[in-house]
């Protein structure tokens, strides 16, 4: 038994997709609901990362949660246990979301009762990167696992988002992962980003992580916006 | 001091790749050169698993690279500490390389006295795969770190490509990572594939994928092709 919807998206029909986010961008804000743009490669963490977030939130939160995949309902079906609300995007085909294919998602989602939207955004470190879907923040997942020569090698996701998760950091015994480094290539890139380490199965870096989160949720909700 | 090119390409003026591929391909079959197209996620291995390659096989086959960034020139330069052949190629930000682009490359490259050109794709799980270069073969890499369930998630690659390597095996005790079930949807989705289980670092399977690699290379110069 689903229990969650399987939505197929079209292909967006506007060539202007920045004034379509805009557009969205203030719907959200009468609704008073925060959206998150969450990117990263495949296999990076970001659906155990939302998994540990919405453990971690639900009391505080009320989280909706979008998944795009080009293929397969598994990470809905992930998400559907913890309790928030979900629904999986199937792009066909599409390597990224635009602001047109996230309006599909957040209707299909319904945003009324949420305060956080999140869309996990299909795996892919360099297209996402290039579309505005309305979103409050971009971020960005990196497992330390795929090396530290990737924020210079990808540079406009870095550039773009407003906050880096370095994953999986447990790992960092059995990789060749310099932490210093990719801080300060981060940081070159985008200065003043906020960075954290995170291990989601060890439980480690959540808490700055939630409270990042939640101190932008109340910032909007404060602002009225 | 470079040892290196770095090339930056311009975006390819065909229609119709399918065509632009065959043609490359034409040409390639007259030089006697054997063209891989190695796709995979940012960070699966793929630079680690070429200079393991070129180390094993360069007393055996005559080895062109070319690596395909956005920006940096890291790979080129990792490369080119194996003695072989390897130019850069920038792609202006674009996620994948078609034929043309393809082309750029090998004249950048020179094929005149190369065996095996291997071109390094962008990192990119997602567009590589629909796009034809010219190539004899695809081949994947997956690393385990990214999870056993990414076939099924991005099916296409896994369809287009003749062999999967499923690299960082030595991580296996560490990560939640069902290599007979990821095995079996490989299987599922392109029946008869090769998979190899490696790990680049450790001396792992890479007897078998040299000896795939030279094999091929084999039948095409024994065809006259």
């Amino acid at each position: 038994m689903d229990t969650f919807r399987v939505l197929e998206i079209k292909k967006s029909v506007f060539e202007n997709n920045d004034r379509q986010a805009d557009l969205l961008r203030e719907e959200l804000k009468r609704n008073h609901t925060f959206l998150l743009n969450l990117m990263s490669s495949p296999g990076s963490g970001k659906t155990t990362t939302l998994m540990a977030t919405i453990n971690a939130l639900k009391d505080d939160l009320r989280i909706g949660v979008m998944e795009a995949d080009i293929d397969s309902d598994v990470d809905a079906a992930t998400i559907s246990t913890s309790g928030a609300k979900v629904i999986q995007l199937h792009t066909g085909g599409m390597c990224h979301l635009d602001a047109g294919m996230t309006r599909q998602g957040l209707e299909g989602l319904g945003t009324e009762n949420i305060d956080l939207a999140i869309l996990e955004n299909v795996g892919n470190l360099v297209c996402p990167a290039e579309f505005a879907v309305g979103e409050d923040d971009k971020g960005v997942v990196l497992s330390i696992t795929e090396g530290d020569d990737k924020p210079m090698k990808y540079p406009l996701i870095f550039k773009e988002s407003a906050i880096a998760l370095l994953n999986k950091a447990d790992l960092l015994p059995y990789c060749n992962f310099d932490m210093a480094a990719a801080k300060e290539d981060i940081t070159t890139l985008h200065p003043g980003m906020d960075v954290i380490e995170v291990s989601c199965t060890k439980d480690q870096g959540l808490d700055e992580w939630c409270e990042w989160l939640l101190s932008r949720v109340a910032a909007k909700q404060k602002k009225g916006e």
